[in-house]
């Protein structure tokens, strides 16, 4: 009966580099929405609980484009990426109120405290495991979760013995990739930013955790003999020291090249060519397109492994979506602890 | 009885960008040799009759570096490629004289009028289909077809109606990728760089040649609508459009970088990260790994494609080992007209 406010995090500008807070975004809080009276047109009504800040938010941040694989932002419309949130009022007869939904595919979840949605099918309803947060499922039980697994068993062909070189280890992505590798019987070089990014990974079990601010990673592969997998979360020349000690016949997954936000966008990969005589299979990974072949498998699995601690995962919440344009900058230069999830509510 | 001139094309020195004829090769004359009597240790001897001349060459034209993946050739040494060859005498049970021979593997037949050779499993001795001359057997039939076929039949994973990118579709691994793609029920943009070659793509069934020099490959592959396979010869800004006109889910096959090798070698691919949200598949082709499995089927089928004139190629013979280096320089630079082969002697 009585509006309150409906606090958004807004796309504001094209950023000229990274995305600063205040510029690239900014937080508007002078929506507001009467929850119990406000239209839904035969949609649902969410209460967000939890957002996810994941780096293809950067790649959103552009002129659209037409035929681009990733939808870019509008300008003054809230930032998207996935989220959770409990559904108080519905008019589908697919969701119910009381119901926990995770959405939307393709990310496009809108940074906002409230939601009104009308297309059931972009939204998975979620069966709480015991003693699980929600902001798990945007973490190692949400996208970033789907990534490594689904990329893990559709392009990794481990074997046992195999050499696998993970960057940005540390991350949502990166931090089960360890994980699967190790259940494969693989040995695990991993590389992230800070002591205690590689005290983590340490932890999941990576044989060789380092600091690669501290080390340099083509020394460490080298001193390693070399990889028969790469997991690339950041491009630039971690991807070419890879490049120069991959081992014949290696497989380098592409799940991401955060470095190409954070350094010159310009500097290509310069020993590609490296691929031809190595015979290397080189993957782009989007797991949206993998996600129909393995979804279910993926939570019935990985629920299991999580609830029973057999799979660890890292996370920093964050306590407002005001701080949401700090937490994706955190997250672009990695000075972030764990995979940042915001949280927008309690129940 | 009497010494013959033993002519060799030698590595002469480090190339700073294209290799000079006289400076990184040099034809030499001085060497004599007694086909009659010169010990064969148990080997054989074979009087070379041509020779192939492939743009991997100039890769192996720097110091000898540990664990490369292509033996870098020795100063004062002659270059080496694929040849064939006429034996006179052989000490070796496997080869008897008259038999001619194809080698050696990994292309390192020797530039030279005659080679004494000791390891018959380096040389595969050729059944001549009737009408075929000898050079077709480093061409088409030679590694260049071989890494044409089994690089299609291990990646492409074409179907009916898939759009296929050829660059480089005039040279001798391009055009049997032209037909092969054609046999699949393909449509087949290719690209080369003199009308010439537009014209010898057009004929072999290309359904849009174009010469990239004088039309913009970015303009004709969006044109066209995109593509769903690219068969990568030339890397550089090549690969960047095709990169930026892939569809979801398209296969590249990255066979030569020869533009690395022309251009800045400094440049790398800047677009590398559209594999990404594409899901791009991007195979290194090495055709020795692949040999032992299709070597056999290759030379079954091919053959008889050839001899029945189901397929067809371009050849341009360059008439004399001396000019060798000059026939190098015109294929790393695109001026030759079809598939260089030397005819160092007739029977």
């Amino acid at each position: 009966m009585t509006p309150v406010t409906n606090g958004r995090l807004l796309f504001n500008a094209y950023p000229d580099g990274l995305p600063q807070p205040g510029k690239a975004t900014r937080y508007d809080g002078s929506q507001t929405i009467d929850p119990d009276t406000v239209p839904l047109n035969g949609g649902f009504l969410i209460k967000t609980l939890v957002l996810s800040i994941d780096p293809f938010i950067v790649a959103k941040m552009r002129p659209k484009t037409p035929g681009a694989s990733l939808l870019a932002y509008t300008i003054g419309e809230p930032i998207e990426d996935y989220g959770v949130g409990v559904v108080l009022r519905s008019e589908n007869p697919a969701i119910k109120a009381g119901d926990h939904v995770y959405g939307v595919q393709g990310g496009a979840y809108p940074f906002a405290e409230y939601v009104i949605a009308n297309d059931a099918t972009q939204y998975r309803v979620l069966e709480k495991k015991d003693k699980l947060h929600w902001s798990v499922y945007v973490g190692i039980l949400g996208m970033p979760g789907q990534t490594a697994y689904c990329g893990w068993k559709e392009f990794s062909k481990a074997k046992k013995g195999d050499v696998v070189f993970v960057s940005g280890g540390a991350g949502p992505v990166g931090s089960l990739v360890i994980q699967l590798a190790k259940m494969d019987g693989c040995k695990v070089i991993a590389s992230a930013g800070s002591n205690e990014k590689v005290a983590f990974m340490k932890k999941i079990g990576a044989d060789v955790p380092f600091n690669y601010k501290t080390e340099n990673t083509a020394d460490i592969l080298k001193k390693e003999g070399g990889i028969d997998i790469y997991w690339d979360n950041v491009g630039g020349t971690t991807l070419e020291a890879a490049l120069d000690s991959a081992k014949l016949g290696a497989k380098f997954i592409e799940c991401g090249m955060i470095s190409a936000f954070t350094s010159d966008p310009l500097g290509g990969t310069r020993n590609l060519f490296t691929i031809i005589p190595k015979q290397i299979t080189m993957n782009g990974l989007s797991v949206s397109l993998l996600i129909p072949k393995y979804e279910e498998e993926f939570y019935r699995v990985v629920s299991d492994l999580i609830a029973s601690g057999k799979i660890q995962y890292g996370e920093e919440v964050i306590p407002s979506l005001e701080l949401g344009g700090e937490a994706l900058l955190a997250v672009l230069t990695g000075t972030n602890k764990a995979k940042v999830v915001i949280e927008v509510a309690k129940e």
